[in-house]
């Protein structure tokens, strides 16, 4: 079972965690990341799928060309929970 | 020089590819796929994602766990082009 995070802890995932923003309207976190070009940015998608389904969480995201538009929430909690927190860790970690 | 479709092209385009609709507010087809999970839904991308590096044309695309929606439109054309009816072709080929 996860939770939401407490009020105390999502201020923190944002304070920590520049690069995001709240999401409007809805309990979610979003990021852009742009890239050089498609084939770089497909490479980072790649990474993070990979650890998407080896934790089995997803993010919401879209892409076109070197732009990647990533949203976070976990939908059994309800809002943002700690592997929102974890996987934003690591994406910042592979952002460059 | 790639050019948009003529009308008459255009209307063939959606008769050939039934899977697909015309977008609305700008020249651009659009399809949703839907997979067993997320680790299909990946397989399916990764080979979009081959084809559109080797064709230097790109899909605007979101996905979500098992869902895939693609928007295909060549902005160099203005709108639907040669290149989007070859792609369109390659994913209904794979769609499975």
């Amino acid at each position: 079972m996860v939770h939401k995070l407490t009020a105390e802890a999502r201020q923190q995932f944002f304070a920590d965690h520049p690069a995001w923003k709240e999401a409007e309207g809805k309990d979610a976190a979003e990021t852009t990341l742009t890239f050089a070009d498609f084939n770089e940015a497909w490479g980072f998608m790649s990474r993070v799928a990979v650890y998407a389904d080896k934790h089995d969480h997803h993010p919401e995201w879209f892409n076109v060309y070197n732009r990647v538009e990533i949203t976070l929430t976990t939908h059994d909690a309800g809002g943002l929970s700690e592997r929102d927190e974890k996987m934003a860790a690591f994406i910042d970690r592979i952002r460059g």
